[in-house]
């Protein structure tokens, strides 16, 4: 599969050490890269969403640890001393959102990399940066094994994908999970064609998934998140594909707040809905989806668009970030290893087998 | 119960001739008044949606014979002639939009009290503008009774009820339907509250909703219209109701799009799912649905909020105005008569008999 917009949403600069990203905030007004310097721009770019997506956000959690590693050597030699402010800089970068797995992942496979490693500290700095490197180009590689095998899925010629949100190449450090799946269907079929939920409050599915799928000339329809329903009765969506945040060890699935109601309408007119997810996404210190943390979000994310007000002051309001499918509202969970099917308690254990 | 906001959507003025109502597309950053002179202002008026709601824009057609016939009789003082191009208005009128059947219904009703009236033209003119006054006091009237009919409905002292869209005061000529239902339940219940969907893209319910119910102090929290699912499986709705701008005579119902995902994750959820409308949205001439003209508006109604794109260019919309709920996913229509429940052939029949 030729990758037409080779969008490289995160990538380490060697020259220069820092991380240089995609600014995400202005997109689709402005393609432009920011770098960043520190672990705490690391930290606020990760909270402010200049970075976002789940996969993407572990690959910044990754590159934050080698940032926060280049600043503490420059304080210390001493390893102790070096792992102890290494570790209290995890914790501040895994605070930046609480339900989207990969962060923590990500920061906790930086720090168990060094934690009983026999190197120097500068030793030690050099392999958080090379093994963030190492994880910047697997996950485009996971990516890109999650699209073939979600590809295999689309039910017939011409079929119509509909997502929500985006789990596209600029959720991950390039492809994409659910459209990962698009465009190893597309190069299969290039009559499919992508219908993208608009995604309130923050609109990622207008913003972001319409501007990566028309730079890929892959068709794609714009939609409000309460139409869903009257297309698939209309028989004009063939599959539902969307990404995770966290995915519990029972299929229960986080994802941005909308993909509930969206698992519920698919449902209901039978047509098949899959998460697509690198197993890095999967928790299995989480029985269910009961106890993943939802991030609730600034309130004006509800009550302002383009900084303007679209409500009466002296409204209330709750924005919770996530929402969680139960797993029996979900064909299938698309991962690097496979298509995992029910009983998810089994097929996750696999998985990770494997 | 004490109507506080005094909110009164469109007003025959007498002393003028011409029809008086608030502008729509202003709020909540305005409150004004506009002066309706001309039955081609009031095609334009309904079409652009100075006036929406489909019990507004019924009373708006009612105005718009009287202008029409206020016009045609400065030509012609001969009854053929005024009938005749009465007639054309009507259907002129009608034709601004066509899902809401009370536009149709208001029109048509206007041009039978005269077409085989013994009265002279100018008397006819009178007799239209008189049953227009006689209408809009009407549909008051039918309001409180449909908003003290699903009060009763209402399971619990500080219930939350969920609403799509605005089906409101500003959705009639006062007191509102779906609101007229929180308006009466509020009466008796001060601690009942309103969750309301933003209902993109038109955003009636950010934009409208909030501000008359912030105007009359009914608390009122603003969701995305993704957030339903979500808060009913936190048990924190206890009833849906909304509006309705066509429904068959199988109680199958046209309302805006949206609708019809709220009603299948109602039902999802068991969290009761109601309409809320006078018999004058129900059209008996058509026996299911699927023969419900549904109106497709304007693509930038989805691409653009407040005059600013918020997508790509390039992306393709389909943007349907409504959609039809199926009855089955419907608990009681709310009317006049009293709450209507399946099967619903049997008890609109028996409504209209009453």
């Amino acid at each position: 599969m030729e990758f037409k917009s080779k969008i490289k949403t995160i990538e380490w600069n060697r020259a220069k050490n820092l991380s240089r990203m995609v600014d995400q905030l202005v997109i689709p007004y402005e393609y432009k890269l920011v770098d960043i310097k520190t672990s705490n721009e690391m930290f606020n770019a990760i909270k402010t969403m200049i970075v976002r997506g789940a996969p993407a956000i572990g690959i910044a959690g990754a590159h934050g640890m080698a940032l926060a590693a280049l600043e503490i050597s420059q304080k210390t030699t001493k390893k102790d001393e070096f792992l102890k402010l290494l570790k209290e800089k995890a914790e501040f970068l895994k605070s930046a959102r609480p339900t989207a797995v990969n962060l923590m992942w990500a920061v906790d496979k930086q720090y168990n990399l060094v934690k009983n490693a026999s190197a120097s500290v500068n030793e030690m700095v050099q392999m958080l940066i090379d093994n963030g490197i190492v994880l910047e180009n697997e996950d485009i590689e996971i990516n890109k094994k999650i699209g073939d095998n979600g590809a295999e899925l689309v039910p017939k010629k011409g079929a119509t994908i509909l997502t929500h949100c985006n789990a596209g190449a600029l959720a991950t450090v390039g492809y994409g999970t659910a459209l990962g799946v698009v465009r190893s269907a597309f190069a299969k079929d290039n009559t499919i064609q992508v219908f993208a939920d608009e995604t309130r409050p923050r609109q990622q599915g207008a913003r972001i998934t319409t501007f990566e799928l028309v730079m890929d000339n892959i068709p794609v329809t714009l939609i409000t998140d309460g139409m869903s329903g009257y297309f698939m009765n209309k028989g004009m969506i063939d599959m539902v594909v969307v990404g995770a945040d966290r995915i519990a060890a029972n299929g229960d699935t986080a994802n941005k707040i909308g993909t509930y109601n969206l698992a519920i309408v698919a449902n209901y007119h039978n047509v098949p809905f899959y998460i697509a997810a690198p197993l890095s996404t999967i928790d299995t210190s989480i029985e269910t989806g009961k106890d993943i943390p939802i991030e609730e979000r600034d309130h004006e994310e509800v009550t302002h668009i383009n900084g303007k007000s679209i409500c009466a002051d002296g409204v209330k309001v709750i924005n919770p970030g996530f929402d969680v499918t139960p797993h029996e509202l979900i064909k299938g969970i698309i991962t690097e290893k496979g298509v995992l099917y029910p009983p998810y308690n089994e097929s996750i254990e696999k998985a990770f087998e494997m």
